[in-house]
């Protein structure tokens, strides 16, 4: 059987113009990746008719399987429903079952409700739960997404994975794992690869760096090999592993298995921790909340931090986080807490104090809490997300393995 | 003169895996856009030696000008400057100076001095000063441009743009013209835009909706013509026109101008709206601190939220908003307040109450503050993302044009 390649269209000016990240195809790649599926071209078209015409005509040509995201809304330069229609040569009906779900949501002030509920008679219709424009899927070899990326990606886990398993199943003669790691670096997991890839060499393997966190990705026909090999690496880094790289649902699973309860403090990550944790559906099960001390006033007003220390040490101190900590103890009844303090930048940073210095405080209620500094020479955003990251994995560590913060 | 088309086209199997994101296509699309140029076609291709030579040839017929980056390292999976020489019948030489200076600054350690310093005959070769592989330019219609995002930059700065002034110059400027708005659908404009396209047919238009703004953009050679339209469909919309779709970018500017203050209490958004405000460089300047009161007794805590009032009208009520709101303005000493509450969903709903129903509360100190409720439905992400920045536009709306939150 020839193997599967597919082909993912993006579609509109916006793209073309760079006024968007294009994240609907990463993302895309990512998944069909992810489960073994091979994306041979990219490719991203304007609004333009001719343009969309020949660029959709060849790459269902060249691929076996086409997905498109983008020109499906209803408005006057959206092409890509009627384009596809042409290729496919069908005819439109009205889906009166479509017609009444958008009328259930968004009412009969709804203009475009004739136009989103008009479909290709020769397309398979599946229903947009979160936006308006369905999804269609053309004689199983074109299927057309949103361009919205949380609907395309509600869409994509839904049902194009069920419909890639049924009608282009991978054959799984490889084996295939991944374990993930946290605090450690990419050089320190390649060193130990070498070694492992010296004793089993039928293993191939990948590494796949995220801020704080590493996934390593190994494949083999020989699956006792791959078994071996997976054994070794996890001893050789035992207390690293991680059950999975999106460590706010391995926090979610570690706190409310041990019925404990989480509360943070949080200067220079401005709410992205807690933006994170509650990210996850049940994160209330045992996160109790943030106070987001941006400013010193809130400092010392909300924890109790000390005139004197912020004057004498500065907000980005040993001191300030350790006070802070203190601070949200007394503010909650959690049982674990975090503060941390950082320079984010571009502004703000001294020789002693750079850019990227981070001082955080990590604890349980009644015991020595564990506070540090670490530094980190990335622009703003890369610095909130690692230390973000660093510092539920050093929860984790320390719940799970015992391991104090920052060692 | 018939118009330059650029079709921009990224190599590597990196691209098509996910395991990067393709930034140098977006940087690309974005500077070429901002110089008046049109990006026809993205094209990503992978490491293969019979794809990249027909994708390569495709995208020559088809464009004025084809700008590709990767490829081009020392590696055997880097094709792209041997397909280029062949699609161009070209030899190579080797050039004593590149070799020079990369001996020069790697010494003689540098392995592939001899590889990277052969260069095809007939392309313009542009030595790299940041890293190792030359740019090389064919026949004024192909540039190879190396992958790594910087050196890919200081080329197209310093080299392909002075490249591209003096082979395509910009003859006739089509002007062009963005307006963004918040609290309107993408169908309400989309009436309005059908009226106007009408009345100005020779004014080219797309909408490109994000979650609680949309932009409009507005093409035309006919300047006084992109003017007029523009000026029209301002005075349809005025108090919904924002300066920018990024909410927390305008919100810093509005109270960085006015010299006023903010504070946050937030249930449902779990700390999404501190941390989208301070991923803002200057934050500090207006922003004092959110309370992410996740847990009922955090609310209670924290800002006083009464117990009758939770246990009578349930965490997501007009009277728990307004008491988080007046709680937050006696926690700080901010100007302005948000408080927020919601379900989010996927659990927790009621028929009441579903599942995407917010009550928010905002307001000046000492004013009557403005409690309103909306209801979405879509998915946990989505209602947490629109609840931000329908919040983030009603906060400017509030300021800017005295319009009360919810109207």
């Amino acid at each position: 059987m020839k193997e599967v390649e597919i082909e993912i269209v993006t579609i509109g000016d916006e793209i073309l113009g760079g006024f968007i990240e294009n994240t609907n195809t990463s993302y895309l790649s990512k998944e069909l990746t992810k489960r073994g599926y091979k994306v041979n071209r990219h490719l991203s078209l304007p609004d333009d008719r001719k343009a969309l015409q020949e660029g959709l005509r060849e790459a269902l040509n060249r691929s076996t399987l086409v997905i498109t995201t983008g020109g499906l809304g209803p408005t006057v330069d959206d092409l890509t429903r009627e384009i596809a229609a042409t290729l496919f040569a069908s005819d439109f009906r009205f889906d009166e079952a479509i017609a009444r779900d958008l009328k259930r949501r968004f009412g009969n002030v709804f203009v475009s409700l004739q136009d989103q509920a008009t479909v290709p008679t020769k397309a398979h219709v599946i229903p947009n739960e979160v936006g308006t424009a369905p999804a269609l899927i053309f004689d199983k070899r074109l299927i057309l997404l949103p361009g919205v990326p949380n609907e395309m990606r509600t869409f994509f886990k839904q049902n194009i994975v069920p419909f890639l398993e049924e009608n282009y199943p991978i054959s799984r003669t490889e084996a295939q794992k991944e374990l993930h790691f946290c605090f450690l670096s990419e050089s320190a997991i390649d060193l130990q690869l070498r070694d492992l890839v010296k004793k089993y060499p039928d293993v191939a393997v990948g590494i796949y760096p995220s801020p704080g966190t590493a996934t390593v990705r190994l494949k083999a026909i020989n699956s006792s090999a791959l078994a071996s090999f997976a054994e070794d690496l996890k001893s050789a880094f035992a207390t690293h592993l991680i059950p999975s790289p999106q460590l706010e649902a391995v926090l979610l699973e570690v706190f409310r298995e041990r019925k404990l309860t989480l509360a943070l403090a949080e200067s220079c990550t401005g709410g992205m921790m807690a933006e994170k944790i509650t990210s996850q559906p049940g994160a209330s099960s045992y996160f109790l909340g943030s106070l987001v001390v941006y400013a010193n006033g809130c400092k010392q007003k909300w924890l109790g931090v000390s005139e004197s220390s912020l004057k004498e040490k500065g907000a980005v101190s040993k001191e300030v986080v350790t006070e802070m900590l203190e601070g949200l103890f007394q503010a909650t009844d959690a049982d674990y807490g975090v503060a941390v303090s950082g320079i984010a930048g571009p502004t703000g940073g001294t020789p002693e104090k750079p850019v990227g210095t981070v001082w955080a405080a990590l604890g349980k209620r009644g015991e020595v809490p564990d506070v540090w500094t670490f530094c980190m020479q990335l622009n703003r955003e890369a610095i909130l997300l690692l230390t973000t990251n660093r510092l539920f994995a050093a929860l984790y560590r320390k719940i799970v393995f015992g391991i104090p913060g920052g060692s």
